[in-house]
């Protein structure tokens, strides 16, 4: 067993603290990491506040992680002692459904679904058809520590043009846009709608824009006007009538990053006809939509969760091609509990990402 | 002019009564029809009772209507004299915009959207970006009438084969639930589920299996599965917790025709991966959906709206084909508020079909 230092949280009341446990020793198809960077995703307060009823204590998020491997097991082919890889969401899947054989570990319908980097598999053994767990863990620990163990195939490599600490929240808030923004085939040309403009918002609209779109951001928040004609796409109150007016069925695609239960119907009258609006942020129950609004242009509300393994090593290399990343601050561990109130009020709109040196530091203070 | 009797309402509280009216003769590129069917459409009852918010009084229903042509003007070359032929829910679209050039006249998106056989334009005036009405007509009179004028590209060709009063709902209920099973792309070996088993749900059966689908209905009406196992398509009712759990991830496609506001958790559980939901039956808003059970496996929840003329003629000629048709049950004119009355009931899995010579006959009384 590896000793290992991470933050935990031990109830869902509770804020994070220093937490001493063991992860198993790298298996032959594994690698060891040391983590230098983790990102701050807005699921991960999600889970350690139990808003979606299923955190497992202690809860120790993190699934946006990037550190050198510094162990490979004997049958490992994909990387090296030394190399900079990424972990996102996921470090393993049943890899024997439909989904899996098809590349989707992220749709994987084994009977306990992939395998969370942290809070264990998406399907526990007590929500499983025959009540067992495949992966034999029900509890996972994240990216908020100094090592992690994971199968060689959920790790990413980072592309040598990207910074590291600028790679890790690619590996969620980056391909949980990008995937859907692939799938529904957005391409040069197109009128894109990004709704929410904070860490998942920022990554849609760099990324549309770098693949030929033309982007509207829509947001609550007038300082983040700015933000947006900064980044060169167009930024919209949803508050203002008047241009939500103007913009009416004008939209080839509508992504909308909002993280928590919010009304898509302003949102839905943009699109033109025949196209689908997709939910990544909110992972609730929404606002009633109206399907008058929805059959009388025969529109669709869809919804997408992250991306595959392919989708974000594709991701990685576009950004690194594109010259385009988060905007992100760099924080040390000891702040994330302030982190985590700021993003919850909503006005961030770059990406937090721990320093996973500063947890080092500490330990050996 | 021509004098016109129907069977109208003059107010959101009122039964339907005889009303005489004037109708435009036939311009050079209309026809006149003499009407011989109407189905009863449950959308007759929500406009008539002003469920939708929008009824101009007084309101004479029906966009299901067979009859023979009487008269034809100088331009017509679709039809001659004597054609039997069907209006559905359109009378006339824009003609300019993208939909109507596409052929998608039932998503026209001119200033005053299409323009409905009764009720007058889907968008009236008041609500126009220019406060005009391009067809100068607020209201107009439908298929419970003796007679109709419409343009002739606005009348279809009731194949031989098919009896008047069977093919009158195929233009309603019929190609409602055609249109959006062609475009999602239903085909042989797929498995359908179709949500809801009263006109809309009988038709969609019916095509479904004639594609060569494996269909199940989902009713909450126990008799109604006798219903089903005489079609030849599997019965499920919607409160049978097991059968729903055993079919947990196994539709290709769904198409929920129940006529008003319902929670499609349910039915959603149902999809396979990156599958559809359509609505067709419900024009409202509907019971909140949980994303988080929609993006888990990238499902859509989707609305479509009739289907365009094209598609029309084709599910007219596919039933003829297919030797299939509705379920139908003909009453007199004076038995509508009865009939009304039980569809409002929800129980009633066969479609009223009037026979407008019974009108004539009261007439002449």
């Amino acid at each position: 067993m590896i000793k290992a230092l991470g933050y935990a949280a031990k109830h869902s009341f509770s804020r994070l603290r220093p937490f001493e446990f063991e992860r198993q020793e790298a298996g032959p198809n594994e690698i060891e990491i040391e983590v230098q960077y983790c990102g701050v995703c807005h699921s991960d307060i999600h889970q350690v506040k139990n808003e979606w009823s299923n955190t497992v204590y202690p809860c120790v998020p993190g699934h946006e992680v990037v550190g050198r491997v510094t162990k490979a097991g004997s049958g490992v082919t994909r990387h090296v002692v030394g190399d900079l890889v990424g972990v996102g969401c996921m470090i393993e899947s049943c890899r024997h459904c439909e989904p899996c054989h098809s590349g989707d570990q992220n749709y994987c319908e084994g009977p306990n679904s992939w395998l969370a980097t942290y809070n264990g598999p998406m399907v526990p053994a007590k929500m499983a058809p025959d009540g067992r767990n495949m992966y034999e863990r029900d509890n996972t620990f994240g990216g908020y520590s100094d090592t992690l163990v994971v199968n060689e195939d959920f790790a990413l490599k980072i592309p040598a043009k990207l910074k590291p600490e600028v790679a890790a929240p690619i590996l969620c808030a980056g391909v949980t846009t990008y995937s859907p923004m692939k799938h529904w085939g957005v391409k040069a040309g197109d009128k894109v709608g990004v709704i929410g403009f904070g860490g998942l918002g920022d990554m849609a609209a760099k990324l549309a824009r770098a693949m030929g779109a033309e982007v509207t951001v829509f947001t609550r928040t007038k300082e983040k006007l700015e933000e947006a004609a900064r980044l060169g796409v167009t930024g919209v109150l949803d508050s203002d009538a008047d241009a939500m007016r103007s913009l009416k069925s004008s939209f080839d695609f509508m992504l909308s990053t909002i993280p928590e239960k919010h009304d898509l119907s302003p949102f839905i009258d943009l699109l033109k006809r025949d196209r689908t609006i997709v939910v990544v942020g909110a992972l609730e129950p929404m606002a009633p939509v109206n399907n008058q609004q929805v059959a009388f242009h025969r529109k669709s509300v869809a919804g997408s969760l992250i991306g595959n393994l392919a989708d974000t090593q594709e991701v990685l290399d576009f950004c690194a091609e594109h010259g385009i990343g988060p905007d992100i601050q760099v924080i040390a561990i000891q702040d994330i509990n302030d982190a985590y109130r700021k993003v919850e009020k909503g006005d961030v709109r770059f990406r937090y990402v721990i320093d996973m040196a500063t947890l080092r530091h500490e330990e050996a203070a």
